[in-house]
């Protein structure tokens, strides 16, 4: 198809785009295309002046009174439940704060003290992982007197088994954008009597997640990413609600006694989502997060990943049709079951993909590079237009070729 | 002495602070006593523009580029290093980020592994140390194979021996105020064999201290009290240069590793601060927490010392003086070197404590209470005031008179 075609259809697209007027909720001008929202999400609007008035009024004004009267104490709970709602958790189930890390690590202590770990000794982890779900795992397994077994993801419903304590699993693949079968592999690690633990952070707000209906036991996820809450962001706990009880965390901060202010020298966990809370919350960056969150009042997170799949669908045409063939080669799944909200292209010949991505930068389309050869493109449903997605890949097409005449 | 006389010395003493400058650059005013700053320091006033561009411009406009272009990567040393000049630490062995629980975690699992748990297996944690410090102790111990021993702090350089692996003493007690011997016990428990880590959440930013001259191997603490880094700032982490190539992270994340973006699938330990690190950092904690350290450029911890020791000693004669003999007693020592910037007066007869406070904090006196009777005053040197100390005393004495002639 040629150029005019794609921008014509294109245009007709974001026309009947139902999520079309979310945009202007976020803070985007038309000189850049933003498809790194995969690694850090676009601001939304209303955040400055929710921070300024947490700076300057709760914090500045009312200081130590806004652990009550401005509901920071309650805080974790509260932004919890606001991402519950798009992961498929009924309220009381999830916690929001401290790093995606140190809730990994959480949760797979956790997970593991569930077991009996003298007949399940066994930590599995996708092969594929995204780093640091991989070292945290292996620190868990080691205190814990387990051990880490990495497998292909396609691989473990099948390799679970009667050793297997845990199995630690990213939703989406962090280099590939591919979207793992969360109830099918839920369902084969409970049947071989073992627990999940599910790594959202590339499909939080990317796509419909059922953590409740799907069986899940944990999960834990980044909120910097298409949830929009900031560099850094506080990360989220989902605790089945059946294990709530059992949860017997690794980090038994006094944010999750049951009676923190009685500052008694013994530990008694708190019961429910609270559990998972450690010490005091980050409030600067909770309560930013918090104001983030309100882009997602009244959002159907079906149309969200119709939107998802719009977009990838569209922008690999646009590739197939700008780009000559053999530059470049996705590496994300065609099948719309196996597909995140992302598209990873292998740069397959030409110069080397950091420079492909600097250069495309440098025009104003912004992705991600990721070693050796991985260029990432982002497609958050919320604020990117099919218009974008065709530029990315004109933009795309003249830096692999050089200016097209 | 009469209560003009001692409003009269106030305002003299007032005249003569040489960091009474430093009062403007918080935002407060008149109306109101703060003495909460042992618990939520007051705001800086260059903590709200900054933050306002670091949301703005930073996120909201240069995005993903931030993490290199505003320094958002490195911001945990950077910040960190700041910190260190406050506790006496050299540049490269402070890192910001997570909360004082995880920290304490980090170090205490750190420090146990430094050692040979099959002789040492023992932690020694302060008897009225702060709760989660011991909740969390008892979580490494559990996790190490050690196991917690509570003794009174003024017993631990006796009590450190031969099976000790690591003491956890917090330098000032958060209830009484009492200041600990941090070179004294230090070089016992260094002669004990063992390992070192304090907490110092009452006292960076309240009073000189000297991590690298007195041979601390490990401290924690957090940035909302005395370094009035917002609520919930991130909190730090001290690892001596010495030990840092054996430092061994329970909690090894991603943001540890040597090369991050490489996403290996080994873990591969930074050298130095950085190997502290765990997850993405909190960007606009850590940035607030930044923008709030400013206070401190040019300020001699000397000069904070006196003057938090001249404002303590004031307030306690203003109480002797105003409130009638025995409705309060100080559980805060007399003698300077064991006293911490806070003044702690146990109710002694009269309304409980809670329901003072409560009285105390509607008439503008902003202090604490602690269960079962126990109100708090904290001195921050950089923003309170001599007159502040005199009225606090007046109005408390008001409060448990009833409203005196």
């Amino acid at each position: 198809m040629s150029e005019a075609a794609l921008a014509e259809e294109a245009a007709a697209l974001d026309a009947a785009d139902g999520l079309a007027a979310k945009r202007a909720e976020f803070d985007l001008d038309d000189g850049c295309v933003y498809l790194d929202g995969n690694s850090l999400g676009a601001l939304p609007r209303g955040v400055a002046d929710r921070i300024a008035d947490v700076v300057g009024r709760e914090w500045g004004r009312l200081r130590i009174r806004s652990w009550e009267e401005s509901g920071w104490w309650t805080a974790p709970e509260r932004v919890g439940d606001r991402i519950g709602r798009l992961v498929g958790a009924a309220p009381g189930q999830v916690v929001a704060g401290d790093s995606t890390s140190v809730n990994v690590f959480k949760a797979v202590v956790a997970a593991i003290r569930l077991t009996d770990t003298a007949s399940r000794d066994e930590v599995l982890v996708d092969a594929a992982t995204f780093p640091t779900d991989g070292y945290i795992a292996q620190s868990a397994a080691r205190m814990t007197g387990c051990r880490v077994r990495a497998v292909d993801a396609a691989d473990l419903a099948r390799e679970a088994g009667p050793r297997t304590a845990v199995v630690l699993v990213n939703h989406v693949d962090y280099r590939t954008g591919r979207l793992h079968d969360l109830p099918g592999i839920t369902a084969a690690v409970r049947a071989a009597g073992a627990r999940t633990v599910w790594d959202l952070c590339h499909s939080a707000g990317a796509l419909p997640v059922h953590l409740d209906a799907d069986g899940a036991d944990f999960a834990i996820g980044c909120t910097y990413k298409y949830l929009n809450g900031g560099p850094g962001a506080p990360a989220f706990l989902y605790v089945r609600r059946a294990l709530q009880d059992r949860f017997d965390s690794p980090l038994p901060g006094w944010n999750s006694h049951a009676d923190p202010f009685a500052m008694a020298p013994a530990y008694t966990p708190a019961d429910g989502a609270v559990r998972g809370r450690v010490g005091t919350p980050e409030i600067l960056a909770l309560l930013a997060l918090d104001a983030a969150l309100d882009v997602w009042d009244g959002v159907d997170l079906a149309a969200v990943r119709a939107k998802s799949l719009a977009l990838t669908d569209f922008f690999l045409r646009c590739v197939e049709a700008y780009v000559p063939q053999g530059r470049v080669e996705s590496v994300t799944p065609e099948a719309h079951g196996e597909r995140g909200s992302q598209v990873s292209l292998r740069c397959a010949a030409g110069p080397p993909g950091g420079d492909v991505m600097t250069e495309l930068i440098r025009r104003g389309v912004v992705g991600d590079f990721r070693r050796p050869d991985i260029l990432r493109f982002g497609f958050t449903p919320l604020y990117t237009r099919f218009a974008d997605a065709e530029r990315a890949a004109r933009v795309l097409a003249d830096v692999l070729e050089g200016v097209r005449g």
